[in-house]
């Protein structure tokens, strides 16, 4: 386990085969439980140690199906099937015997082919031009340097903006860390509720699925460093509680990390 | 089990709790096994007839894990939790007793909210002014009634076209039938692989996960009857083996009925 206080909150240990147990982060906690992204992190981590792993990360989808509570929780993960340069996982995150996170991952090996970048990185100022947001609401927003450039949530508008689910902002963890698998999923999970977008006010809301598609081979996190990454997130539809979200991770350089996609509960 | 070929396709038999059977349709057939948003209709639809079932689909993710050999298969479909408005559910088609689709949906009832749409469907000529696409090298081709826009696959392209891998398309089923979550299901997988946008031969490629966002409610459903949908997907980046797709599909009068993403092999 390394020091930093995110190597802490994904931490994970052996109980017997396919199962680990671990516990929940105060840094990290969110209004209701822990943030959901490193929740995410949490599962993707106990394949990724897991002595039958093949590969890397691909695809990711977790499901956000009941609070975790604070405290000690287990995690099963299971290889449902291994092919020769693929596999698929099923992981189950759960607390007293009861669900409240599930996951399935693809991992791979992965050769060099033909490769084409079709998204670029949206224009924007140099992080470093911007200020670092100084929100402590909540105690995960104090594990990211959050620099915005449009689109802080629950914010009145002027009525020359858009009035768009648009967000853009720079982000890296905080203190810096080294980009890997696991922070670039919990880095993935940032955003807010897109509803917040149109809302000036706090309504309840919250992840039910997030879908991950790591773009990034592990040169290009090595590449990344603890530099920062460009988010952008937005919605397609919100509709009788449920929104989407699709949201990008580009380098600073303007490689696309990781595409991502929601389903958001609002009420 | 409705007659026609759809209905047919993704019929299945209760065995015991929890355990269903089906086999595949020559009508569905690919190049190898049976067209992936048939298998993804064949899984969510284990969950649409389970008794235990609660309120509509709001998210899918299906994981190709291996071939699916042409004959019978057992669908595992479990409730992991239901919440009191909420369900979420494994689904696991296995053939000899080899995992060869997983998947997890997300159930919801839904109520009447604030609601946004914000992508609007691309401007395109009415689906009656253009030719129905006349290709049956695959089986499943002929079950649907595709009229091309843009973006037909591995075409040679006049150097004035941008090279990009966008798709547009009308799509429904053929012969017509009243659109439904299991079918919605299907049509959202009928795109290429993005990479074919960029070469003028076939290689080989292949879904590996796929995740569906219901925006659509039963109602918006039958509104659009036995009626085209409009269909735009294109990749954010192709690179070593795996490209991502986001596509989405909207009524003919412009509401957004189904996101979507998808990790593609490619060699």
């Amino acid at each position: 386990m390394g020091s930093h206080v995110f190597d802490q909150a994904i931490a994970l240990t052996a109980v017997s085969p396919n199962l680990y147990k671990g516990a929940t982060s105060e840094a990290f906690a969110n209004m209701v439980g822990p943030f959901g992204g490193v929740t995410a992190a949490i599962l993707l981590n106990a394949a990724l140690q897991h002595p039958e792993r093949l590969g890397d990360p691909v695809s990711l989808t977790v499901n956000f199906a009941g609070p975790v509570a604070d405290g000690e929780f287990e995690v099963e993960a299971t290889p449902l099937r291994t092919n020769r340069s693929t596999q698929h996982w099923l992981l189950l995150q759960k607390q007293n015997g009861e669900l409240v996170t599930s996951a399935t991952a693809f991992f791979a090996t992965r050769r060099e082919t033909q490769s084409a970048q079709q998204l670029s990185a949206p224009v924007a100022p140099a992080a470093t031009t911007l200020q670092r947001l100084d929100i402590n609401i909540r105690n995960w927003f104090k594990q990211y340097d959050f620099r915005f450039v449009h689109g802080i949530p629950l914010q009145p508008r002027l009525a020359s903006q858009p009035h768009d689910t648009e967000t853009l902002l720079w982000v890296r963890d905080y203190p810096e860390r080294q980009l890997d698998f696991a922070s670039l999923t919990a880095l993935g999970d940032v955003f807010a509720p897109r509803i917040f977008m149109l809302r000036d006010s706090f309504t309840p809301a919250g992840t039910v699925s997030m879908t991950h598609y790591f773009h990034a081979v592990g040169e290009e996190l090595s590449n990344v460093g603890s530099g920062f990454l460009l988010g952008r997130a937005l919605a397609s539809r919100l509709h009788n509680n449920y929104a989407d979200q699709i949201a990008h991770l580009w380098s600073e350089d303007g490689v696309l990390l990781l595409s991502s996609t929601q389903s958001v509960y609002f009420k």
